[in-house]
């Protein structure tokens, strides 16, 4: 399925390269998906989205981009090795098969299922087709924080992981969104939508294959206009010698210098790790901090020569069908547990 | 039963005050409990503790107390209004019961209890001699930058607190632990040693009067020696519209400048707050960091200004029989939710 004769020569690192295609543009992490990809060397051929607006915002960020007739247009070519989606949640999924059914790779923004049923469909054509469904867990894979965390963890820094605490507030911006957004069906739930990226953090760091939701809730605590809206949700899972504990909310208020203060904070046996990932409040400028206490020191790590390589893996990974930006299963296990936790939540506040 | 003869003038204050002694010197927070009192004006007059070694270590902090010849010498002085303890936690409750009978009040160290049928003795006879049973929950009531969250909290800055989180992660020093440390018996489990602390700070931040827990779990990771050690808890407790995360542990790598990085992180639905209230780690000097965010601005607040009234309220709730100092159900209540949440929890790692 996969024709050489399309593969590009990256005239900055003269690697070959692959072709993509945007299909679904309705979040804005849309440009992150597209950044990091260009970053490592891909060619941004195609795009469509059925919202004229979006289409023109797009469109001037990427005048190279050809605007395609239709979603087909762009599943059709055969000279297009993969698609990136930040469509409607619950609309990724069921592009994301079509996409490898047609023998593209395919890169969701999170959350990339509301469902299970989804991801079970998702998983099964995954299989069948060979093809790649990745998740662009952006708040460990383009945080350069995060790299620097995986390398201390790796080299035995903080001894073994026993917990992760993930703090993932978010800036509401209500006035800014669109109706799905509101809308439970389509943005599947805070713990599906937000903290499928608190859980690709505990697998990755802690190692874990397998984990179980132990306790989850989810409210509607100040957004009673909103009732479908979760405006606050947490979970713990227990993993295999560890455990972690997820915290997910639209409560970041205005007074904040960016859209929320996310931490991840590892426990180890012989050190702790903390990441204040996008701003550290009233202390230092700047994103990507990270501190480190070990059995000798306590130190401020900067991150900033940190790499960034999920885009150049996921590239080498489309060119020579490896798994080294993620492993297929952990993409899909990160999202299946925030869905389970979902699934199982207490509906606290205006829900209940 | 309260003889106003006793009572003495505090000679900084001109207000009368109180006679204390202290039963009891097995942990060193004995050491904050007299110092509290004695900054607020309190006299202390005898102390005991059948350890030769313990006692000696006091009488040289204190030479003003007179070493009694035993427990029951303390108890039958009728001149004596204030029991203070630190003694092993198992004894704590058993010697408060021996107190209130005897007219006195109590102030133990946390824990104030070990099982749940301490407490309901506890609750039984308090209740039948009208005496005040105090905990030093020290990690708010002894916390400058508890004292300004307070504050900040009641004057509505970061608006209606929904959750919160509590991290009271400790350093082990394992080889300068008496024996009872180790005995579970003897400390009644991680959740109920450490976690009445933040449970006393869900309860007072949020001002939620009933809650229950809806996750516990404790652990042994990296201690098989110590077989009945609880290296590691976290719990999940669920208010009036309010939810609250609590972990500790008995991690602190040596390279912390200090005995452990407590942390409250106070979410509410205008803003929030974080304490650091021992370090702020690789950041600025001192204790007692408070970190605001709300609606306009991002901000450090220096609490080194703030009050720290609970020995002086105590006193003065010892004179005139009111509850200022901490309400008595909410003392109680602070300390059941930790008992249940030890009782709950699920043992992990080498407790399973």
């Amino acid at each position: 399925m996969f024709d050489e004769s399309h593969l590009r020569s990256n005239h900055m690192a003269t690697q070959p390269t692959i072709r993509f295609a945007a299909i679904g543009l309705n979040h804005f992490h849309i440009y992150g998906q597209t950044n990091l990809l260009l970053r490592a060397g891909a060619e941004l051929v195609k795009f469509y989205a059925p919202e004229p607006d979006l289409v023109a915002l797009y469109a001037k960020d990427y005048p190279q981009a050809q605007l395609a007739s239709s979603e087909a247009e762009i599943l059709e070519d055969e000279s297009i090795h993969l698609v990136i989606s930040a469509a409607i949640p619950s609309e990724r999924a069921p592009l994301g098969i079509r996409a490898m059914q047609h023998g593209k790779d395919y890169m969701s923004d999170k959350p990339g299922f509301t469902t299970l049923e989804q991801m079970a469909e998702v998983r099964r054509v995954q299989k069948e087709t060979g093809r790649i469904y990745s998740i662009d867990y952006s708040e460990r894979l383009e945080t350069k924080a995060s790299t620097k965390a995986a390398e201390l963890v790796q080299s035995g820094a903080i001894g073994r992981v026993i917990q992760m605490v993930g703090l993932g507030p978010h800036r509401p911006r209500l006035h800014q969104r669109p109706p799905w957004f509101f809308k439970r069906e389509k943005y599947g739930g805070i713990l599906c939508d937000i903290a499928s990226h608190q859980m690709d953090q505990f697998l990755f760091y802690t190692g874990t294959k397998q984990a179980e939701i132990v306790h989850a809730q989810v409210a509607n605590y100040a957004h009673p206009e909103h009732p479908e809206l979760e405006d606050f949700g947490d979970l713990v899972v227990r993993g295999e010698g560890c455990t972690g504990y997820i915290r997910v909310d639209w409560f970041t208020p205005d007074g904040l210098a960016t859209w929320g203060d996310g931490r991840t904070i590892l426990l180890g046996t012989e050190g702790y790790i903390e990441l204040r990932k996008y701003i550290d409040i009233a202390g230092r400028p700047g994103t990507n901090h990270l501190f480190l206490v070990d059995k000798e020191k306590t130190e401020y790590i900067d991150c900033s020569d940190a790499d960034l390589p999920y885009g150049r893996n996921l590239i080498h990974d489309i060119i020579h069908r490896t798994e080294t930006a993620m492993p297929q299963e952990h993409c899909f296990y990160a999202s299946e547990l925030a869905l389970k936790a979902q699934q199982l939540a207490t509906r606290l506040g205006n829900l209940a």
